[in-house]
């Protein structure tokens, strides 16, 4: 990037802007680069078979020998998801990480069979230095444990980047380090980056300890009844406190979904949980009365394959929900999850059983992110001379950049930036210059990258109106077609019902074709042209579809061997 | 349905239970059958191609000759967008309508070439008699004119069905008719049918007048920005309001979007806009100061092709958005919108447009249905002796009956029912009893029913991971492979980046061909049996995915003609 002042502090994020969803943060100065984070998002849209999307790791590559450390903020997916793929594309010489997210990287990175050395964790007093850059944190309240906001020293002042954050007064688990905040923010930050999620949410964000009195309300309530329950995997401290009730009220917990019962291990790893007698197998649970267990579980945003939903579909092989049941839904649905978690709700309702979620029973669950009030208390106490709101969509960071300007900040200092933008920061002020490549990049099976748009758009097509193949066999050298072409569909029509249809199409392929061996030019590629605009054309006009329509022309002599066949 | 008492009177929904959509209750009395609505739902995932989805007539057509007649409650989608699609199917002798709502049928109609001679228009004062039933009318206030409830005098007392309605005592309509409500009530209703759609929120819905004066706050605030208005199209009063704001303030209005153009037409022959004068066309629009012009376009629900997302996008031909402009979402998002919704929001953002939407300025939108307060004013009322939640998911159903339960109904007189099941009433109580087919019934393009389950499964298979088709020419007498088998794929990986793996699965195919020819039952079936789950085992462990395989066989002679390929 020859076009920098090597004296300026660059910011850069590969991703986090305008999504909320794989964040990563570059921070680079001369020769040296720090990476704060390294998430995934997962695809808004299920159907295109996208596994994961990533941040484009090209910038990183060109620059590798410059990498000093990734450095992440909490062990949730959005921060922690990218490491393997990372890993594989780039050299990452150390990651640091808060000690309770160390066991998920680690487990990440052996199911891909990444055997990585440089793996270290830190705490808030943990203090890394490299050439140009001093890196300290403080403690933030989330809906993790072991939460971090990053502060980097750079010759051209300090950055503050808080991960995320809420201010939780009353916690489960430690109180943040506000001191620690303020005393920064006493010693003057130039650039404050700032969790955006909750901007356009006003107010001030529940604690998480009435949700647990919510919590322990309805549990010691229903004595008569057998409890489900469904939370994010992640927060362990709501995990503890509902073991913690289920003991007092004197029940057993039996756990369902993968994520929930490796949550559990770490919680009873890192002395959350004590008491691991409370733990029964489903099967026991099975046979116990139903007021004596609570089924903890997975599936709080509807996941079809989620214990949950397969509980309410009534396909779980071991759990049938029965009419008494109550469920509690400790959670909120994520953006484009509302759908799937009503269909839930609805077969729970159908069955009989009692619901309790966030929309009848508002203190259910909290968010992990701070609102307005909140935001606004970090802008205060950290007070900085510049603002770059990360960690949301555009109309969130647009949000939280008005709140700044409420705040007295002048709003040209402010930065709604789009993932790849470039803030130069230098001894008179920071001004945006320059873009890095800063595009999605799909993973898809345990593939990354050979998913391109053009796959994407097949598969968009598919979905819709399905795909049509011609299969033709033509002698070239007689210009003859040797048999009527052959149509096969997938996801079209039902065959059985339209062979009327698909004899008409067959007859018009077979006249295109025909009409393309008398042209005097004539060649295949032509001929797919022909086909495909005649046969769309065709078939939009008697159907209103417009499948994907594959020609495969076999190129054959009449009176011998069959040639090699060709496809588009 | 001869295992029914032909003295009973029997209520049955084929839709608008359990779902919010394709509204249509069905009333019979031995041999007269009475239907009220029938209505469309969109599907929820768009990316499936499927246009409509409708109700089962499988029961109307078997008792076709009952059929006295269709009421339409109002001239929303989900209660006359399948009159198409029904008198396709049915032979309906007569179509009752609100008059608002006749030149909307009537056009549906025109698109379809349907020569319909039976459609009648009908107002509150309107008495409908046959053989068994007596029919009339009270006037609702909902988000469209002319909305009615019916109530249906049977031998077995008195059925009211609410239509949708909210309570709206300063409405910028007509008042709904309190007093013929009560009046029915009073005399005795035995069974009541009630919009449940927003039986989930508490309190009482906003009133229209209030939209409208938080509407004209942000028009005469904001004199210095060009206006974009997004609105539904069929809310002829919040259209006249709007319009009638724009001349106070000297504002032009310029349409955007077929529905926009189309209900204004409507509301300038029904008499609600006088003044045609005041729309001006898209292209004089842009040629007049930005703040003398009101843009009012269709797409608040985010739909990609809409006027609004266009604009949002760059994409619109003759409107670029200005960093001034003024956007007003005057709507809330259906559920499943919200994404789509978010989307637009962020690129209007991000282009530096100011948003006034439901989340930030709550006036601007009110809903057209009644929440928990109207709906026991409702229940008060019509005061019934039986109640069924009707138009609704399941969780809205099951809260609208406890809230009949909490004013003093016994559980056993509510029911919370699916599409399909039957009600049968006598003298002496209402009872389930049997279910008729009340299956969803896709519409994709202008053909019905031609796509099945089937269809919509390969259709989501290949949306997540694509279709790989293989081509092999055998010589059947001779058991040979005549040319390496040909693959292509679509939806898949890229093919130009994955060469390998293309030639590993071609020789995959070829071994797999070679071993089925050897064998001394070789068939057909068997060989395409193989290659697909050969094929897919391959593929599942190489790539992660788990496209569609479809296996093309053609039988061939070495040494002669081609006979005609088969496929699976």
């Amino acid at each position: 990037m020859k076009f920098f002042n090597n004296d300026d502090t660059k910011i850069v994020a590969l991703g986090g802007l305008g999504e909320v969803g794989k964040n990563m943060y570059v921070i680079m100065h001369n020769t040296e680069i720090i990476i704060i984070d390294a998430g995934v998002m997962f695809p808004e849209d299920e159907l295109l078979g996208i596994d994961y999307v990533i941040p484009d790791y090209t910038f990183l590559k060109k620059n590798q020998e410059k990498i000093k450390a990734l450095i992440i903020t909490h062990g949730h997916e959005d921060h922690i998801g990218g490491i393997p793929f990372l890993l594989q594309s780039v050299n990452i010489p150390i990651i640091y990480a808060p000690k309770q997210a160390v066991p998920s990287i680690r487990k990440k990175l052996d199911e891909r069979n990444i055997p990585f050395k440089g793996l270290v964790d830190y705490n808030e007093k943990t203090r890394i230095k490299t050439k140009f850059f001093e890196i300290g944190f403080f403690a933030t309240t989330h809906s993790i444990p072991d939460s971090h906001g990053v502060i980097i020293n750079t010759p051209n002042g300090t950055i503050v980047e808080t991960g995320d954050f809420k201010f939780d007064l009353t916690p489960i688990g430690p109180v943040a380090n506000l001191h620690k905040m303020a005393a920064v923010g006493k010693k003057g930050v130039r650039l404050l980056m700032s969790d955006s999620t909750n901007a356009l949410s006003s107010g001030f964000s529940l604690s998480e300890s009435k949700v647990d009195e919510a919590l322990s309300d309805i549990i010691s309530r229903e004595t008569d009844r057998r409890i489900i329950l469904a939370t994010f995997a992640s927060n362990i401290y709501r995990l503890k406190h509902i073991v913690e009730t289920c003991r007092e009220n004197g029940r057993k917990i039996a756990l369902f979904g993968r994520s929930m019962e490796s949550s559990i291990e770490v919680a009873i790893e890192g002395g959350y949980i004590k008491d691991k007698s409370i733990f029964i197998t489903p099967e026991e649970a099975k046979k116990m009365a139903p007021n004596k267990v609570l089924l903890l579980c997975t599936g709080s945003q509807g996941e079809p394959l989620a214990a949950l939903s397969r509980i309410a579909n009534g396909s779980h092989k071991l759990i049938k929900l029965m009419p008494n049941d109550v469920v509690i839904f400790s959670s909120s649905p994520i953006p484009g999850n509302g759908l799937s978690v009503s269909r839930v709700i609805n077969k729970l309702y159908l069955k009989g059983a009692k619901v309790y979620n966030n929309t009848n029973s508002t203190d259910v669950h909290a968010s992990g992110h701070a609102k307005e009030e909140e935001l606004k208390l970090m802008l205060r106490l950290i007070n900085p001379e510049y603002f770059m709101p990360v960690h949301g969509e555009f109309r969130m960071l647009k949000r939280h950049a008005d709140l700044a300007i409420e705040l007295g900040m002048p709003k040209n200092k402010t930065f709604v930036l789009q993932n790849g933008e470039i803030l130069s920061m230098s001894k008179t002020g920071i001004k945006k210059q320059g873009t890095v490549p800063a595009n999605d990049i799909y993973v898809d099976g345990n593939r990354i990258g050979d998913i391109g748009n053009l796959v994407i758009k097949d598969r968009k097509i598919m979905s819709s109106d399905g795909i049509l193949i011609i299969v033709a066999n033509i002698d070239i050298d007689k210009k003859l077609l040797l048999t009527s072409p052959n149509i096969a569909t997938r996801g079209f029509v039902l065959v059985n019902e339209s062979s009327e249809l698909i004899k008409k199409i067959e007859n018009n392929a077979s006249r295109i074709i025909q009409s393309q061996l008398k042209s005097n030019n004539f060649n295949i590629n032509d001929l797919k042209y022909a086909l495909v605009s005649g046969i769309s054309s065709f078939i939009i006009e008697e159907t209103g579809r417009n499948p994907i329509i594959l020609p495969i022309i076999m190129k054959t002599k009449k009176t011998s061997n069959i040639e090699k066949a060709e496809t588009k």
